[in-house]
């Protein structure tokens, strides 16, 4: 009989299912579905005010209408029995946030609250709680919090304290009224189980729970917000679990819902993004794991814990469980060059392209391959969105340098995409400054599928060869993993390292740095870290020019 | 009897003529022909190898045959008799230079030179001879050279002196053989009335002439060049004469050439740039002329020297006799608007501008106009081509700060403008700061004809209400001023200034400051001058990045 792991992962916009054979890691079988409701940010389902301009919510019946499809196609496309599926793993987007009833009912289905936004689920990137994280992030500074040390003394406002004050301010109500408040990734592993646990990804990478200390205490609490103050104690039940930790069976009812078999074992979840870690084969320290996709992260095993500037979370077990999971990133990679590519592709390069039938950014690519390192004289701050690691500062800037009368396109949208590598080269320095090296790069993410120039920028400029993952779908295979770990005593393995060294497929690819190229951008990075440095921390022009905007 | 004068403005593409009445300044006719030859640039009429890249040179051939064109053609539009033109001024692009025969014949006339280009007339833009000028610029640094005050310590490449060092370099037999080298402008008059005399406006700005020192040493042109110690004292004969200084009579031959009376007198010549000054009806201190094109030139009249940084030339009767004048320049202003419209505009706005029948620059405009100052976020250092004024240094190059990804085009159109602008504040800043304050300013060039949006875009940014010439060309009317002056006796004017004064037409517009605009501006203004001089000045990444491009 086959035997299967199904790993599940809820992106922003859609939910994916693989079915992973347990013999050999071949994917059997994949579906994906869009959320009905997609993510919601003009209005509510039910009707109401328009929402606040950054506001992104999402609705949880979406999650498990979704589920119910894509593992139905998978079962069906892989003619999969019941009991081959031998375990379940999941992954989410995470801060995703939503308050529960006691019996799991999200609020929002409450007819009382239904044209509330606050009762919904906060999609990871809302953006509601800006003024809430600066008010945790100061009562954690005068009072020397601990916890901070593993954040780089920043608190994000996409975070759980901060989303969770964003509720108390504009809707007390639901606060009071909410039994507790779950990450949507631990929300879906309750309905399936009927077991509430909290995953030690979510709760370490934006609950701040770290293992030493455990939560924030009640007593910071009460400093931020009195109300707030039970929030840990009293509305957030639930042992914070490891990835790939067995939660519970699967229950009869979501069987049957299913077609699986009931008491299939569901693990503790991750985050998307750390999945793919385990999910590209990365379950050792000194590789570092690159998701690079519209933004970039970087993520590293170590097994000691180390604090430096740059680092937006350190995790114990958050990742692979017996390491510190490190996490740095960048907050816009790809997206700056579809931003160039939407606005500042002059219609001549457009008539080309269709002339040729391909697309703009495949014309620029060929114009700027031709180009050598340093040739046009350009060099760009890659902080079109602001810079998360190493700054930690949303206000930060693009910038671009070196602009003459003779610059053309394609030489700015090499510039652009360099910029974003050297943003990445000096992330990894900082890991090395701290004593924390990096011997192997595997990437993953739409750049390495779908950029292979940028790719070899990457490899130049980091001066290093960099992996391209096997597996298609790294984070879905990562939850495939848990799966697998979580089906030990029946044929599964017996860790996520286990699980991940004997299914994980080989890197698909190496690009090899150009050693020629390394050497000039060794100087052009040098002339970054000037410009990084100068607009980054000795002058505030870019953080002024924000405040002028109004 | 109508009185005329006759105005020639030598261009770099075309030379126009203009007959203005001596009673009321009217335009009476006019005429423009562009030069057969145009800009050689590529290779020489006579064939040969190609040039190299940045050399321009001309055929003076052209300018005798494109004058002999536009004066006929002016005549008869008017319809003028021979007797009705009382005097004749005229003003040149500046350094244009060449080599000639005693009798005035240029030396690539002569067959055994043809085929070299430094026979030739070696146009202001030609840019051969960076080495020499630093060279020049070194040997008077060394020796503590005092005309080195009135060019704020700096010789450009485009300069006399650096142009013939190259000429000794390059084809020492053309130095050697050459009787004089002389501006284009001192060619044409010394063809029309057989007198050799140079123009104190090319002599001072471009030949570091200065009136209290004389031409440069021969003892200083010995420490450059052995070779060239005898330029000036040897090979540059004639008295250097103000502008609108009678040189001579209309040569019988020429007079019959033109169908104008011999004798009919000839103004010594200044340059095009500093003809529009008087043409603007600027001839008092106090009030800036800004020539605004596709590089930016400020010229200001005062009766004292001052020494400052941010002066490109010092020229005592350079412009208008009885007065030190200044003159200061951007080395872009709308060919970063040009840049800009030709390299950055997104297809779909160009179908737009189609469809509606408009320019991608006027619609970028309309969308530019709709912004408040400073809500883009966006400021740009607009030192495209360099930065002439006040810092004096080729290498310097754009830079764009406060990207986005939500930053739109039109958002970095109106940010280069502004750049522009926000350089002009600069430096009559310097010019403020050193005791030369501005009470008015008047503009001429394409930008106040053409570019509404920029011309308030200036108001706001200096917050003080900009004037706009009233003559159409203003150079060829500064020009046709000169030939009133030396008709003095004739009906005509004892002065530039008074001649100004009668005939100049008023003011076309002026654009008025917006209060709240510029109360923003100020501020924005204030983090222009912290890049300005911290790109400027403090750090040296622009001119590295320029020789990283090897």
């Amino acid at each position: 009989m086959p035997r299967y792991s199904l790993g599940l992962d809820f992106g922003t916009e859609s939910v994916r299912a693989i079915l992973v054979d347990l013999a050999d890691g071949r994917v059997a079988a994949s579906a994906e579905r869009e959320y009905p409701h997609g993510v919601i940010s003009d209005a509510l389902p039910a009707g109401g005010a328009p929402l606040q301009r950054d506001w992104f919510l999402q609705d949880p019946d979406d999650y498990l209408y979704c589920l119910k499809q894509v593992v139905g196609e998978s079962l069906e496309g892989g003619g999969t029995g019941a009991d081959e599926v031998l375990g379940i793993g999941l992954d989410f987007t995470s801060c995703t946030l939503l308050p529960c009833d006691a019996d799991g009912a999200p609020l929002c289905r409450d007819p009382e609250l239904r044209s509330e936004p606050q009762a919904w689920v906060k999609l990871w990137k809302h953006h509601g709680a800006a003024a809430e994280a600066q008010q945790v992030a100061e009562a954690a500074r005068r009072r020397g919090e601990r916890f901070l040390d593993y954040y780089a003394g920043a608190i994000s406002s996409e975070w759980l304290m901060p989303k969770v004050l964003e509720t108390i301010h504009r809707a007390p109500q639901v606060y009071e009224r909410a039994f507790t408040f779950v990450e949507a990734a631990d929300w879906v592993v309750w309905q399936l189980t009927g077991a509430l646990a909290r995953s030690a990804c979510c709760a370490g990478y934006k609950g701040q729970y770290v293992r030493e200390l455990g939560w924030p205490s009640e007593g910071f609490l009460r400093e931020v917000e009195p109300r707030m103050a039970g929030l840990f104690t009293e509305k957030m039940p639930g042992p914070v679990l490891a990835p790939g930790t067995r939660v519970g069976g699967l229950t009869g009812e979501w069987a049957r819902r299913l077609g699986l078999a009931e008491g299939t074992p569901v693990a503790a979840p991750f985050i998307d993004a750390h999945a793919a870690v385990p999910g590209c084969g990365v379950t050792e320290p000194r590789t570092m794991a690159l998701a690079l996709g519209t933004s970039f992260c970087q993520m590293l095993l170590a097994r000691e814990a180390v604090f430096f500037e740059g680092v937006a979370g350190i995790v114990q077990d958050g990742i692979v469980p017996g390491f510190y999971g490190y996490e740095s990133g960048q907050t816009a990679g790809g997206d700056i060059y579809a931003w160039f590519v939407e606005n500042c592709v002059p219609s001549e390069y457009k008539a080309e392209a269709e002339r040729r039938g391909i697309s703009a950014h495949e014309l620029l690519t060929e114009r700027a391959e031709r180009l050598a390192p340093a040739q046009s004289g350009l060099l760009a701050l890659d902080w079109w969105n602001g810079n998360r690691s190493i700054l930690m500062d949303a206000e930060l800037s693009g910038l671009l340098l070196g602009l003459t009368l003779d610059t053309r396109p394609e030489e700015i949208y090499r510039a652009c995409i360099e910029g974003t590598m050297f943003g990445t080269r000096r992330i990894v320095q900082a890991y090395a400054d701290a004593g924390l090296p990096v011997d192997r790069f595997v990437a993953s993410g739409g750049i390495p599928r779908r950029n292979p120039f940028a790719m070899q920028l990457l490899a130049d400029i980091l001066n290093r060869p960099i992996e391209v993952a096997g597996a298609e779908q790294p984070a879905a295979f990562g939850s495939a993993l848990l799966g697998a770990t979580v089906a030990s005593g029946r044929g599964g393995y017996g860790s996520i390292r286990e699980a991940a060294r004997a299914l994980a497929p080989p890197p698909s690819g190496v690009y090899e740095p150009d050693p020629q190229a390394a050497k000039v951008y060794d100087r052009l990075y040098a002339e970054y870290v000037t410009l990084y440095d100068y607009f980054g921390r000795a002058e505030q022009v870019m953080r002024r020019l924000r405040d002028l905007r109004g």
